[in-house]
């Protein structure tokens, strides 16, 4: 028999608390696991530093993958049989599904940023690359790495199948808007995906819904919006993140500097250099980096040591609101005190902003555009979603950001209250709010 | 206000998945949780390896430590206007729910076995020592600290306060069986703990339940013996565990042969030579751990390699059911054929035994003894709980244990056919089964 | 010990599956449960006809009254110490909120329109006539009924005790809420219940949200808004809740014409009458009305029977969407051609219509004014929701409404083929939607 | 196509809050569930009076009948494509599930011994006479009907299909655990039936379980046996039951005896009279039995009408513990003092006994013989259960039995204090316990 039609003597099960059962009987799939680059995602996890706000936040990407590859599987169970839909596609959607977060490092959003890295770019190095998973794939067939890799990257000329993966109401989003909230414990996150997965269908080059599931659709849509606000946006969790980036900041800045480190950071070297290889880059594991800052925090740079002493014992930095437009003027000053107090601001006064567009109907040219949702009429036409739901159009389109400054209060509480400096950074703080 | 009176401002509370809040009122307790001691317990896992067979099993001992917290405040609220109830061991109870496991450190079970450890005196040092723990218990009372240990000690003289943190139905097993069910995601570990908690009384040395809770704790006894089984034994995880600890023998080993370590084991040293200092300890987390188990599967030995290897990437050993007593010959002629192609059998061929007594009416003398669960009969007598319900008697004081044999099962499959001892090894492997 | 301080010797507790139990320790809480005029509550369904479309919908309004009160004991917990709540004013609220729903009969919405009976009247007329229930809240003190009476009427003049029961975020919406999303099963009606519990304040004349659980309030507004789409204006209910009133109207047009019943239909007759005293009402719970529902579909009226035999057996009318500005004249041909085909278009045709408004920040003059929601912001000041809040602000103010017009399919489809106003009816009726 | 594989052109869902959706594609079921015989069980509760316990427990036959048909249909698609499996039973299994309690009257358990009833003749006699169940089921074969009962009845060839309906772990226990629970809000009565479904295996005549899911098992078994001791045999819940039973005992000796009653109870008398024919029988529903009761109330008979009074409201009788072998003196003793304080015995003093087998390995020749569960080793042998299962093998074959005895505590207590017989009374009773 074929590989890629190999199936598992027995089907094989892994318990999963969102969806019960993740279920594997393709010996594709199972080798995908099994290898080393899909493993390492047992050490990072989903939320980076959100568990240092909602401490059940511990969760893998290792287990949102699974989790994403068992909604794909189901959603086409349901499609099998249907027409528009190309069973031939069946392995493809999963192996991509399995594999679409492959190329993520620790705290992702903070290295990306700091050294100008890409996850995508490495998704598609594990994926092509000679690694254990382009052993496996390329069994399947010579030119089976590259459409993965295409599926992932959008790219893939059925986009229909790239729609299942990479869309408003993708099979990503639905697992971990739900995921995030079970492991967070928040009550927001949930809706009926099991109604949604019982009206999507295959249409022409995209995945819509049955309009009679067009609720379910609001409340998944609504689901994200507050799953946003609530939890990926929690302030105490941008604090965190804040703190980590200025670390990345510092600890480059100093090599730049040539600055002696106690010990060496060799796993960071290529980073600092921005000539990241692929086997630095798997090597980079978040228990790697937790390491580091535990070594960092007993640097002699008294900006890197404290950063990283605040990270490891979530000694965090507060916050007030900020509005950059408005409170310029507030800002420099504050910026000119902090220098004075011997608080580098730029480490120590940081505006974080934050924005989210919930749903959006078409945004050409945008960094990410995904498809609008669309809704299947009885009579076989398509709506676009928010032209049927007064809900969903209110807050189409709508960007919404947040600002806020950062900054250490612990270190402003204990300057002597003789310290003029003290009281004047207290009072623009507050002026800021 | 005197500190240990002192309450915060306003409530903080913790969002949790199992316990849906956790409720802060008092400074002391507020003041503990911030501490770097506690917070370090975010970065050891409650389950240890288990994570590697329930893929949601990455919650720290933070949060069950948090959990345990809660329960015990909830207790105490019920117990508050009781008679027998001493209301000003209030904080005391919960300053020891919060700090029970303080000494934990990562994958302790290996760890203390290999490096003649013990996780309760670890606990005894940091609240005894110079911590930030012990200094904020001190500013409740001189002897405070002190207080605290003996209770986790079980050695207080209260023996109602020691009950309520070790017996057998405590605070302690509420949460780590619902927990690690809720991370697990299996369907065993929930039992209606709101009304074993209103059903619990106060009566002189220990914590009793009055009589028409018994179902309720009949229940949670089962889901004690069916966690056991299903979670805490189940034969993935040992095999884990196994590797672990055999990572764990090599490497001290090694050390103590003079091997030159590629990078020197700088945080185990101390570890290796029976030494451990409290600072050396609380160093070692998880992430360190696998920073070590990184770098040395990496390393020349290639014992140390292959098995830090195994552990990073899932590639675990295979088991057999083994009797120890029946099976000598077998696992005799095992050990002679496994040297024979080359893999020390001490490394590779390891018998693992699991027990568990799910509940007993009284073990004096045994290493861990905890109080009988007493039932409160209306006529104010007690009773020990198997003396009522038949299914806990049927179970009661019945130690069950497995064994299993664990060995590399894909090193043997790798062997050349033509070798004479491949077919032989699986031919005694399927034998002990 | 005064009645109204009496406590019972042991908190009693009802299991409830939505609130996990519902705790007494007020005697006269107690007393009044076991009055038969709150028991009679048991045998009228929460949701009326809803159970013919889900099958899990038997819930009663017993079941509810007690989550009301439940809700509203809890929120007084949190009340107890605050400033600007009055603790005299407990125990009114707890009878109001048990009691608020005393007056309902069964099926209440189709009786009261087609009887025009008003449900709250009953309410009172309960509380204030000679029944169990009167007896109970006089022993309290003489002027209690009347009190409770004017909490439930709104007319109390303490507004801040009326908001607990009837407010735009008040107990009762929160407790059915949640319940008839539980019963019916389907994943709308969540919100986080606990949290907004903790974030409720007395303030002046009124109960305010803190703002920072404004989004727990706002998935409560959008869990309001799904149930009512949902299941509270699911169309197969709406279909029998027609067919219900249509069997009220016939029974009473007979009635009036002097038709003679089989069976005489005495607990019927002072509704006909229009002259219903409080024990006629009393008696008439839903067994009594599904026994005369049953004996009518025996009747010889074919209109009754054929009604009756509908509801009994449940073969409802279907429906097609409608618009009634435009589509009069497509009405009128229908209403012709009923009457051509001897189905009476009085019983067979019938538009029903829907509307709900799921938030208003102010509705002065309307029939049923209810409180808008404020947020208390850290300096005190209020803040109506839809000010602050994008998502309800989207959807404030804007009512929905739906049309439909029902009829009997099956009756349609068994007319001969060759009969003409078979064809045209289709057509017509196709033609709507 | 022939009836009976015709599908509907649509999947129809019903919302199931146990099942999430009961799925229904067969135009057959479609049709059954449409029959007014099977809209009938809308009106009888599943567990007839304890929802005087639980207030939630107002869930109907109808709805779990749903739920055992759900079961069934799950567990034949993991059956399809097994050996040892005849796909052409499908429909047949299918039907004897949603079918198998079409014979339920209202308070079965009550009527039966009164009236000297057998539901299950009575389903036998819907599925076989002229009902429009018959004429669906006949429109599949001539013989269909027939078939259908004889898997109901335990008596049809095939006993592999048998035992999907009947047997100790069988589609109707594992739904009635699961939905009591449900509505009755206990935290008992769950297991992983997704699990247990997984590893069903069909295997020559009975359905057995593949040993990895023996623990799963063990869980469903001790549900059962929770289920039983906190639910079903609730002592609440049993006098309620005790006073129904006195209620058709009294009315049927009045209607001996000629008595004249208020209002002819029509519906009764062939239930009186010991013929009930299959038309009277499904005219009495509930509704039509408490709306009798009601009556009842109104009667001059004191007996008659204090029992319905009582039934009515919710003013039960109390229990004392009971033992019918120690106590025969006390209960003769209490005989005569009821007797003597006009209070008739052999209504206001019962003894009531329930007993429960959690699990039996074989019970040969005892009145409802059903299959011990067989696990399915992996060396292909059939083991029963209680022979691998320490924890079921302590409950299996131990029926345990408990009696209590029932009388109105309130008569009593008003008494006067005067009345020698009071106090009397009340030692005797207080010994008993």
């Amino acid at each position: 028999m074929a590989y890629k039609d190999e199936k598992l003597h027995e089907e094989k099960v892994f318990k999963d608390p969102v969806h019960r059962y993740v279920h594997v009987r393709d010996r594709v799939i199972w080798d995908l696991i099994g290898t080393k680059e899909f493993q390492r995602l047992r050490r990072i996890k989903q939320l980076g530093t959100s568990n240092l706000t909602f401490h059940g936040a511990e969760h893998s990407r290792f287990n949102h993958s699974l989790g994403v590859y068992e909604i794909v599987r189901r959603i086409l169970v349901n499609f099998e049989d249907r027409p528009n839909w190309n069973k031939e596609e069946r392995l493809l959607c999963l192996c991509a599904a399995l594999l679409h977060d492959l190329g993520h490092g620790p705290f992702s959003h903070s290295f990306e940023k700091v050294f100008k890295l890409d996850h995508e770019e490495f998704t598609k190095q594990i994926i092509l690359g000679e690694t254990e998973v382009n052993v496996v794939l390329s069994k399947v067939a010579n030119d089976f790495p590259q459409k993965v890799a295409d599926v992932i990257n959008k790219t893939y000329k059925d986009k229909l199948v790239v729609s299942l993966i990479s869309s408003q109401i993708d099979a990503d989003r639905m697992d971990y808007l739900q995921r995030d909230a079970y492991f967070t414990g928040v009550s927001y996150g949930h809706f009926d995906m099991e109604r949604i997965l019982r009206v999507m269908r295959p249409y022409e080059d995209q995945v819509v819904v049955k309009e009679s599931g067009m609720h379910a659709v609001e409340d998944y849509i609504m689901s994200r919006y507050q799953m946003y606000w609530q939890v990926y946006f929690h302030p105490v969790t941008r604090s965190a993140e804040v703190i980590l980036t200025k670390i990345l900041h510092r600890v480059k800045q100093l090599y730049e500097q040539g600055y002696i480190f106690k010990m060496e950071p060799t796993h960071f070297v290529s980073f600092f250099e921005e000539k990241v290889s692929l086997e630095d880059y798997i090597l980079l594991d978040e228990a790697v980096v937790y390491y580091y800052f535990q070594m960092w925090a007993q640097e002699d740079d008294a900006i890197l040591r404290d950063l990283s002493y605040r990270f490891i014992n979530r000694k965090l930095f507060k916050y007030v609101e900020f509005n950059p437009n408005l409170q310029m003027k507030e800002w420099m000053e504050l910026y000119r005190l902090f220098n004075q107090i011997g608080l580098d601001p730029d480490y120590y006064l940081v505006v974080d902003s934050s924005s989210d567009l919930p749903y959006d109907f078409y945004r050409p040219g945008e960094e990410e555009e995904r498809l609008p949702i669309h809704l299947l009429m009885p009579n076989r036409e398509l709506k676009e979603l928010s032209r049927q739901s007064e809900i969903v159009e209110a807050i189409s389109g709508k960007k919404r950001t947040d600002h806020k400054l950062y900054y250490p209060r612990d270190a402003i509480i204990q300057l002597s209250d003789s310290q003029p400096e003290k009281k004047k950074i207290f009072e623009l703080l507050y002026q800021t709010e």
